[in-house]
């Protein structure tokens, strides 16, 4: 069996440019969709996702607002430049990106976030709403990552409803707050959540229908942990040396003989990321689609 | 092999007799924890578990505050009503009694609450940080009923760490809540979340270490559904006429079959109920300990 790949690339274009259309006809109506961003320091890494936040407004049409912060900034500089965001009615959604600095109280600067205005779909009382509404819309934004995963696999015309989902890992933006998502009546997956904690792990992925792996740990999915025809979603990111080049590259969770049983199958790096990115967008613009 | 019970009611002794104590050394201290309640009109069933929560606060030392408002309340009214239990300084936590009459917003009056006073854990914000939690303390409330049965199971010796739970039911109070408890590395269990969209319920149950049952179907779960020396927990509500009496009474979702199969079970009604009202007192005891 030849995999199919689940394009995420591809896909964020359609929904890009399904986007730029919604943020047309907000615009025809006076409203005015804007993103902010909050960056303290210059880390590579973190600049480089800031920027790409502020080019993939600009492709759809969504204003920017940028503030950045030197990386000696105080909790109470940083908390109030949360406030200016909140009370900035250009920025109709935001972003603090993460890491802060060490000695910076996190919990207490996201927390801080008008939840209204929650791009991410990581505040906390965001996620309780998604734990309690189990049916019919949710109002508020939903976490970026796994409704990229959602959407990347449904856009493939690939159902969920009835599936056995197997997340592995336990991190907060995919597998703690996924399957909140895969278990609402309107997705209807039934998922298990496996971690390090996990003592038979391969019983677990061997009869999922789709496996959702976000450990971190470099071919941690082999060929003898799935069944043919799995759907294999990879977000793990550890970083190997490359035997041919000698340098540090990033990689993901599932091995390649793996994948050779898979029938659709997103790689990681090259997959869910761009989806991440354009469901930022998404919970901008539909935040501002709320907003009157 | 037979059954050892859960005894829910024995366990939830102790744990008031812990509290006692609690309370005591708070009040050394120059703090009185006290419990709030709001009931909006005058059903039977709601009346007598707001009763049962004053009389639970009586055995040790809480405080109470009660506020009884008429079936005719608008929503300003129950808003009112809450905003003076945020302010009241004698109620340091405090619980809105489900349901509220018809074209009442519930979710509108339950995020009214101050998340510090959240006594059933159940504020979206409270929710949420568990979501995020996944190590290290949780300051603020846990859900009652999950955190009751964890604290059922591991008070009588049986570890969950590294045991595959099955879950079967996606209601906020039990289903969609106890995963993120069960999962955090403080517990370390491995979760599946079962519902009505699941096809293969026998599947997920055959192999699992520990069932929480919590569907609302009678007799759901059978002995074929069950490996032997499964621990299981009832907290299925649903009615069935007694053909005895004739009379309708409250019965679970496992079969008696199923249980002669298991090692541990905790029966409903009389088993989770006593502990979900001693983590309503947990609750409130560990917000004052926090207080200061």
């Amino acid at each position: 069996m030849t995999a199919q790949i689940l394009d995420g690339k591809a896909t964020a274009a359609t929904i890009k440019s399904e986007l730029t259309e919604r943020v047309s006809a907000l615009k025809a109506r006076g409203i005015h969709p804007g993103l902010g961003t909050l960056l303290v320091g210059a880390d590579a890494g973190s600049t480089w996702y800031v920027n790409g936040k502020h080019k993939d407004c600009a492709e759809v049409g969504i204003a920017s607002i940028r503030e950045d912060l030197p990386e000696t900034a105080s909790q109470a500089d940083i908390e109030a430049a949360v406030t200016r965001m909140n009370e900035n009615p250009d920025c109709t959604g935001y972003i603090v990106q993460l890491p802060l600095p060490d000695g910076i109280d996190t919990n207490r600067v996201l927390e801080l976030i008008d939840p209204d205005k929650d791009a991410d779909g990581l505040h906390p009382t965001n996620l309780g709403r998604l734990v309690l509404r189990t049916a019919g819309d949710i109002s508020s934004s939903l976490p970026c990552t796994p409704k990229g995963i959602i959407e990347l696999i449904e856009r493939h015309g690939v159902s969920l409803n009835g599936a056995k989902v197997t997340v592995v890992g336990r991190g907060t933006t995919v597998g703690r707050s996924i399957g909140l998502l895969l278990t609402r009546k309107a997705v209807n997956a039934t998922v298990t959540l496996c971690h390090t904690g996990t003592t038979d792990l391969a019983a677990h992925t061997r009869d999922a229908d789709v496996i959702v792996a976000a450990a971190g740990v470099h071919n941690l999915i082999g060929a003898d942990m799935v069944k043919d025809g799995v759907v294999l979603i990879d977000v793990g990111v550890s970083r190997v040396t490359d035997p041919d080049t000698g340098k540090s590259k990033v990689a993901g969770d599932i091995a390649a003989d793996a994948v050779a049983k898979s029938s659709w199958y997103s790689p990681n790096p090259g997959g869910v990321g761009p989806m991440t990115r354009a469901m930022l967008l998404s919970n901008v613009v539909e935040s501002a689609e709320r907003s009157r």
